[in-house]
């Protein structure tokens, strides 16, 4: 082994050892993002961005195959409009970044930068809707948000976001709330489809509720260190916006009535969720249908004079897969050796690498490397696309199963508060009991344990129904808790 | 005409009337955009955020083809950042919104929301870059930026704008130029193809040039009613900021040197541009291959028992034209008159109407209607596909056709100051000058005439040199002066 491999290798923190700092090494190391000087600001670097346009473009397709529309709405929220919501303003306030001077001139009024837009939305929405025939509302903004966080960590919770926020406004309780559910499905399908990440449906207890909904419902995945994450929220808005921002419409039988509203949101975070699905001691493992780079090409080179058949050669390859669609990169550095380039390659989750060198020429052949278990594929060159195609579809696979099996194995149904103790120091995961959703027992197991009501999902199982693990209180569902970043 | 009609129409300024008047007309009623409570903020609405979306996606693809990656910096800039480069803060801090709390706390130093990101981002790259390896680097950041404007109008000066915005670094000047040019190609290139807008591209004069450049670059485009509009700009900023951002690198050599930069930017301000291009009294003429819409079915609709087989119809051509890559809405609404839903979308640009009825469905045929010249093709419906394909081409060979011939009878060559005021007033347009590039003659046709030098542009005519036309001192080169947006 170079010595620059060790240093390499040697520079990333053993995720058993402490995972806070490994995700936080590999965030850094692998060029996803990175701290500024603007405190809890991050600066998503190429190689992050490139994956949040992956994560994002997909999505975008599903949000307008879903029949709503983009648009885009003011950063700013005049303070008196973010008061006119109370739980939202509570719920909010605390984490606003304010603008009080333009140029050298106070300002009248402070403007918020947007924490979340149902305010500023809403005071537009009230000016758009008149008639029933309006009616649905159905729009979606991509944006960036600031909230400002006492403790930040990159991707997961930074002072400025970029997220969607869709805001929709419907004519009924009932095409809300369908509302609210189709998207909330769109979410975990996308999870699943798109970012190899099974996640648990379900509706949130009040005290985890957005600040002005009637119903929250959250898209649940687990990390791979046992803690869950709020991948993305769907909420049924009821009428409290409509009420507060006055938003009415003349409905078809001629009596004014408020619009019902919702809105839902996934973000940056998603990167997060990502990396801490699947990564492992040597790096990212990123999913093939969002990673930036699909296939990475490694010449294997000796020497300038000796290169140019093998570099004409990875070209063709590089071309040919370009052709059908694959994203690959060519490393063709000569200042580091291919073990360097592999470990580095390994580290920042391309599916696969291919290695060609002039015996694989002569033999008309590639090998391919699948990043999950190393295995080498001699692949003829008349099948190297067809093989590449196939091996990023059985990665893909791949991941959604080893989530799927590490959730199973991390998923425990309690009986008893003790149970749920124990469980909860090992193995973690998300600790499932009946609960009867007494808040008090709720506070106390968060106080006591660290852990959150997560969700109750929206699939309970047959003997859902029993006496609270905790109050032993007839409970008529199950609650998913966990440790949660 | 039905009444509906007439009050739809009545509803635009003419443009002759009032240039300034038909233009906020156009951008509101047809549901681009429109004004918020927010001071100098629009909303950016469906209709336009799409068309904005048309705009973005080819101009992104071409930045990635020409080597840039996209990246996301933060929105604020400390004030200690802003006040490095001398030039840079005395051109920006007058339009700076600062944020000076965050929650109930007063900010240590306040945060300016970005202008523009020469500052933030020459700042991170000052810790990226060590080495020659290191460099170019080349990145681009889609993002909104705020500048506090007194007098604000939609899409062409607003608080908050979105753009793209592109920050390189390279090695050597003759790199920084050689870059500084490619994006400025690109940009007249993009403009000329996607937007049909035929854009001189020119350098600035020391006055027009951005604060903190060695040189600025832009794309000058001619608005209908005579005034030119700054499409984009591309600055050669030298070492000016990589010496207050202290952006240095260690050279092949061995000796340690400063990177070249550039930076080069295009925002909403364009769907102006493309409105003031190409549209006339009765609405918007959107270039096909930008258009939300290209193509809008209006089926001719009787009452509901009979118009089954008409909607049936629609859905198939919907459908077979979609699958044809072509972007497409139907109008089925019944609660307005065919005459209204023409108007209407004539207004809103859509470049070909499709309509079909029953009498169309018996001859087998459909009709077409060019919203340049209102031509209708009755069409067989086999041939209805390339036709459209071909009728799209027609209407976006035409716009820029129709921006040419407008721009030629509108640029003027004048060899007198006199000339020069005459024929500001008519025709208007491009007035153009063999000009010395004396700053005070420059100021003072801009305080007499309201005229601005709007660049020297790259390609000279043959006989530029010869007397000023102002100061009748030798000049080397002519130079384009317009009234300007």
């Amino acid at each position: 082994m170079a010595k620059n491999e060790k240093q390499f290798v040697k520079e990333l923190t053993d995720r058993e050892d402490d995972f806070s700092q490994w995700y936080i090494d590999l965030v850094r190391k692998t060029g996803l993002a990175d701290y500024t000087m603007v405190k809890g600001c991050m600066v998503i670097k190429p190689y992050g961005y490139a994956l949040w346009e992956n994560v994002r473009d997909p999505l975008d397709r599903r949000i307008k195959d879903t029949g709503h529309q983009n648009a885009c709405f003011p950063l700013f929220v005049p303070q008196s409009l973010l008061l006119k919501e109370a739980e939202h303003v509570q719920g909010f306030a605390p984490e606003c970044a304010w603008v009080t001077r333009a140029g050298s001139e106070e300002l009248e009024e402070p403007l918020a930068i947007r924490p979340t837009s149902e305010a500023i939305i809403g005071s537009i929405y009230a000016d758009w809707i008149h008639s029933y025939r309006d009616l649905p509302v159905l729009i979606n903004q991509w944006a960036n948000v600031v909230r400002w966080e006492k403790r930040t960590r990159l991707f997961l919770r930074t002072t400025e976001f970029l997220w969607q926020e869709g805001h929709t406004c419907h004519r009924t309780a009932e095409e809300a709330q369908a509302e609210t559910m189709k998207m909330l499905e769109v979410y975990r399908e996308f999870l699943e489809t798109e970012l190899a990440i099974p996640a648990v449906a379900g509706v949130k207890s009040a005290a985890e509720r957005f600040a002005g909904a009637q119903e929250t419902y959250a898209v649940e995945a687990l990390m791979s260190n046992g803690w869950a994450l709020q991948a993305g929220t769907s909420h049924n808005l009821g009428q409290h916006f409509a009420k507060a921002f006055d938003i009415k419409f003349l409905d078809e039988d001629n009596t004014e009535k408020f619009v019902w509203q919702t809105s839902w949101g996934v973000s940056t975070r998603l990167i997060g969720g990502i990396i801490m699905t699947h990564s492992d001691n040597s790096g990212l493992r990123l999913p093939p249908r969002v990673a930036p780079y699909q296939v990475v090409i490694v010449p294997v080179m000796f020497g300038k004079d000796k290169d140019a058949p093998t570099l004409e050669k990875t070209d063709k390859i590089a071309k040919e897969l370009k052709a059908a669609g694959v994203r690959v990169t060519v490393d063709t550095r000569d200042n580091v050796k291919p073990g360097f380039k592999y470990n580095e390659w390994e580290m920042k989750g391309v599916p696969i690498r291919l290695e060609v060198g002039p015996r694989d020429i002569e033999k008309g052949q590639v090998v391919l490397v699948n990043r999950l278990n190393r295995e080498k594929h001699f692949t003829p060159e008349a099948e190297m696309t067809a093989k590449v195609k196939a091996l990023l579809e059985e990665i893909q696979a791949g991941l959604l199963k080893h989530a799927l099996e590490y959730r199973e194995t991390h998923t425990t149904r309690v009986r008893s508060y003790d149970e749920f103790k124990e469980t909860l120091e090992s193995p973690g995961g998300f600790v499932v009991g009946a609960f009867s959703g007494d808040a008090e027992a709720e506070n106390r197991i968060k106080a006591e344990t660290k852990a959150t009501l997560r969700c109750y999902p929206l699939s309970q199982p047959e003997d859902a129904a029993g006496p609270c693990f905790i109050t032993g209180k007839p409970a008529g569902k199950v609650a998913y808790f966990a440790r949660a970043f």
